[in-house]
């Protein structure tokens, strides 16, 4: 018999249910086009959306049968459970606002689904330390999406890296500035400006829980280095807006290495500009988002290499190869890193469904771990700017190398 | 009742049946990628290879019932045409190497199947007029994969042509550079350089008719300026190799406007370097298929502009901005594009499948005409580098403005 | 009589002599082809090293006649002071180490010679405060070589943002990444790197003292926006040196926005990497100096612009125009920057050695209140660091708008 | 007694008389500001314009003294020779429009004076072949002023290629697109746009004699492969407009490589992009003019390399580091390139004047040789393009390797 050599052992495509994503979803949409892209796994289930009406319309779009589009999450995790085991959900992707995630996601973990998860992961700190021991608790596969840490080049930078390539690591410089908050666009409803600028919905932070997280945990997936302190400034700079939008951390590493991550969401023009910098004592590199499949990378006394996202090249380590679906010059972008991260959880997901043990913390997708660690980064910037950018711890207990 | 939006109004997936895409294909798996990415179709057969055993073997990865693998195109065509309405292939993916494209895309119109068929369109010119007669006769959408006229700012370009805003164009610079055969890989059996290199396989020309076809058809497509003659030079400076791994044509435009199409397979290091510059008496463009979301737009004494792929910026012209599917910032790619080919085919399938009669001259998709003229291309080339470069007629009657 | 345009009303070529610049120097060399670029001036003398016998064998490079080749500045200040007026000097250009600045630019002050001085102004806050004082206390022209505010496109940054086009200032990041001293060079008594990283002739601060002080002043001196306070994070990176050869700068400016100031000299590969982003509320602004000929300029809903350095563009304000030598494309850099700091300071000289009096504080070239400033900038800076980050004022009082 | 080192074994200044350069003049500011960038050379003497008050009038922004601000260049010629050999001008820089060069520089030469000529050499290749027996009959030094040749990464290719580094060459593709000819300028007497656009003044080609010869002349230069024949496609798109504004060349080499020269003065925005790719064996290069301090180093299987414009980075050959006038990271541009090109041949007549024997053939800077190949180059382009493109002989009997 034939293997599915992308599932194996389990050799057939995993069930996804879909959690939000009702119709005119960015996030729903860029979750189901990335779990769907290398054909691993169908989406047969989803809670589109809390109106059971507004559910059931968004399932043909999705192609989805409508039997199986719920009006809530615990209707999807109830149903789904009581199907039986081959046509059930294999895992929940949870694309609702910050606020929801913690008791969806808890739900999913505890009914025994599997979990992909946007960022920030929860709320607060306390409900990702309490997700993280109901993760640990269970034998489900949870994943976050910190999309970034699935560009081909992303991987190979950390690779060389925890490698050796660069050395002792010294400084880490990321920043991630857009503009697209420079109005204040919660006053005319624009959907997603208004629940990521509301408190309520979005938690403590702005532009620092939104997208700063993504900058911070680019190079803590790139170094593995882990933090020490932080001091943080954040600014609201479009007037009467409840979070910030714009901010700047400084961090100590444990090793001596100094960080900067700076966000911005008011900055005329720029579109999603994450960038990061990292010098070791050995070599530098470079690596920008809005141009994702070139590697900086230097050597004093040699000539500036910038490395392509070419699957054969002999620089290319392992696992930034398998990372690739095309040759080079046949350009790769946000879908394909965004499947990525999916790829390595599918991965996890087939061995588990086999019995197979799975250590949480070697993962290559962004683990629970890493969501209480992005949450405490998020608890402690807020804290630190509200005392005059005074210095914080950083490391958390789980943070993992 | 809740319509499907995207394939309206047939309200359904479209079904896919591909020929080729056997286990390790590069371009089958990019044709079923493309295909798939907005949901919008679903593979369900195909004849991944002529060798049955392993052609079922093929299956599983892309999730095809072993029933519906077949051991040969006719195989395919026969049994699916048996299969009733509802479940048999709406469509037919051609995948192959060139000098089998013919045989199977005309087996498939004439079994009134929907063709989707990569380019070269056929081996030779005589082949592309009898499939256009073919398809002529026929009702079926045929769409040739010149993938890069799928990338969102390239059909802005062409907007923004069409619509007067260059005024009257008077040079069209493409060229199209690569490395990979650099080294003579036919004598590894490589399996892509070998077929590629064999003229029995590929047709009259080697770069020419691989790539150069996507350069000449990238200027036709944004410009709809009509050749008149073409004086052409192909080299082949890998000893020993039979077809041309380099080359420049110049072509007089019916209009007064001068193009070059350079095309080089032989350039070290160079990935899929498409580029195209275009002067026009109002404005000037140029874009860059490895850096696919800018498109630059100079006037004199203006700054120099860089337009984004960006679907909500005021100078997105509808189809462009219709044809992104992430907002600015968040990079779309190769895949994307190659979709968008196949979405615009798509359109015309869901309203053939409901009565409605195409033009198929003014499809937004490559047609079954643009092939047709791009084996004139091909062969007008060929013939001129033959006789010392030549000026050739390169209008064929059925060239589409 | 024909007059000269350019030293107009003086209508002569302006006398250089030099303290600094003996055989082999670095920085002597750039200041004496930037000051005699445009023919406005003429070096005729010279302390060109503190051993006479040196300073003589260093006059010919320069052609200069050997008998105005002194030991040491006092000789020359001395020697030319007693010249006749149409012979002597006009002013004194300091290229020595950062410690012997003072002493110098103080008595050419005294002797009523007009001074250009390298940055740092002086070793300490304290000297430059006195140095303040004492051209106070004269009619001399002072222009400090802060020489990336001469490129063209950093002057129409600055007319662009005084002007209002970039609405209110929110944030200002510049970094300054160097890669030279990651190797311990001291050690091998390299010149450049020898007294770079000596307290005792650096002061108190390395790349702080080098380098973040051109980033900051670049700020300051695009925006006009006053700082307020600081907090810095110094790091020395490679073992055994004795100052800065990292660090970071959080700043908090007066209009409420927040600024960012990355210095290293420990980045492998990076060569002279200074680098801005500002951001207003109605536009954003993008400069790199090793690519000084292109000013990104970015509003939301419009295309990406890029303003090149054009003296005919209608988008360039009358400063940077004038600021050019060539037509666009031709291009620009490091000298011709550093001539346009020099071509400023002489359209002062030229009119006070006709008895115009000079507004100091209006200057466009950097002033001695801009060399205090930067002391204040570099003390503070060490200050902070030594303390924690601990945020220190900022805003001297002779700072200018 | 100290030397001067630059000069040697002459060591004193080179004396510059120039013929053009009145008031306002482009070239003749590039001209004497290049040829003082180093202190090597002085300029004592000019014949500005052909109307002595106007040459008067301009000696003193030159700070030249009018007593040798001439009417007319013979009168310079006349009384320059009657000087004492140590006042007299040691050469001639001819930068008046194309017609003038032949009598001008035949003249100098024949009164002993070395020679910088602008190109194109002469009005036609009749004049070029009489000047160059005219010099070959002398013992003058005799510079071209092909300046993109004098960028130190464009000579770093040139020894790279000719030491081996890239193999065989198999292709060249040089371009040069300007657009300021756009409108038509030469209507509103725009001084530069109204002699190269006349006939009579610039000779049989517009774009072709103007910007071409550069882009052909850099392929030349770069790789030493000699050509055989030139198919010529020139087009005028201004309506009106007598000479050529765009046009495409094709060239066979010797060597079998195949080469592509494309000129345009009538696109949009763009400013002075000369680009050029070389295809070898073993490697392939690219360099831009309007980002001169990188040139691009590909090898396949390898990353790809950008070297910097570095004087001390290994792989800098001799020649392209002593090229270089500042350290990597602070970049040199146009009149750096410019002086480059005097520089060398200033060694050349420091040589002369002590009674050195100089090939002409093997100088660095581009010789009377390479000045009658640029007008055979110009003259069979357009004979070429008159006769449909038909293939010329390229190949002058002087053209060197």
């Amino acid at each position: 018999k034939i293997i599915m050599s992308l599932n194996a052992p389990l050799n057939r495509k995993l069930r996804m249910g879909i959690v939000g994503g009702g119709l005119g979803s960015f996030i729903g949409r860029v979750h189901t086009v990335a779990a769907g892209l290398d054909n691993r796994s169908e989406l047969v289930a989803g809670a589109f959306s809390s109106n059971p009406e507004r559910s059931r319309n968004s399932a043909p779009g999705y192609g989805v049968d409508e039997s199986r589009a719920y009006g809530s999450y615990e209707a999807m995790l109830d149903a789904e459970s009581r199907l039986p085991e081959d046509q059930r959900i294999d895992f929940v992707s949870v694309t609702t606002p910050n606020h929801t995630h913690f008791e969806i996601a808890k739900a999913a973990v505890e009914a025994g689904f599997n979990v992909v998860c946007d960022k920030p992961m929860t709320f607060d700190l306390d409900q990702a330390e309490q997700l993280l021991k109901t993760v640990e608790n269970s034998d489900v596969i949870f994943a976050l999406t910190h999309n970034y840490t699935g560009y081909p080049l992303v991987r190979q930078a950390r690779e060389m890296i925890l490698g050796g390539e660069l050395g002792e690591i010294n400084a880490i410089r990321s920043q991630y500035i857009q503009g697209w908050l420079r109005d204040k666009l919660e006053d005319d409803d624009q959907k997603q400006a208004s629940w990521r600028t509301d408190p309520s919905k979005s938690g403590a932070a702005g532009a620092f829980g939104d997208i700063a997280t993504h900058a911070y945990n680019l190079g803590r997936f790139m170094t593995g280095v882990l933090p020490e302190t932080v001091s943080c400034s954040l600014k609201s700079f479009v007037e009467g807006r409840k979070l910030d939008d714009y901010g700047t951390a400084v961090i100590r590493y444990e090793n001596g290495a100094l960080g900067t991550v700076t966000a911005s969401q008011i900055s005329h023009g720029r579109e999603n500009d994450v960038e990061i910098e990292i010098d070791g004592t050995k070599g530098s590199l470079k690596w920008r988002q809005e141009n994702p499949n070139e590697l900086h990378y230097r050597q004093n006394g040699k000539a500036h290499q910038i490395y392509t996202r070419d699957p054969n090249a002999p620089y290319m380590h392992e696992t930034a190869a398998a990372s690739c679906r095309l040759p080079s010059g046949h350009p790769e972008a946000f879908f394909e890193a965004f499947a990525n991260v999916y790829a390595a959880a599918f991965d996890d997901m087939a061995k588990r469904a086999e019995g197979a043990t799975i250590d949480r913390k070697k993962s290559l997708y962004p683990s629970v771990h890493d969501g209480v660690e992005g949450m405490y980064f998020i608890q402690q910037c807020v804290a630190s700017s509200q005392d005059n950018a005074a210095w914080l711890p950083l490391k958390h207990p789980v943070a993992r190398v």
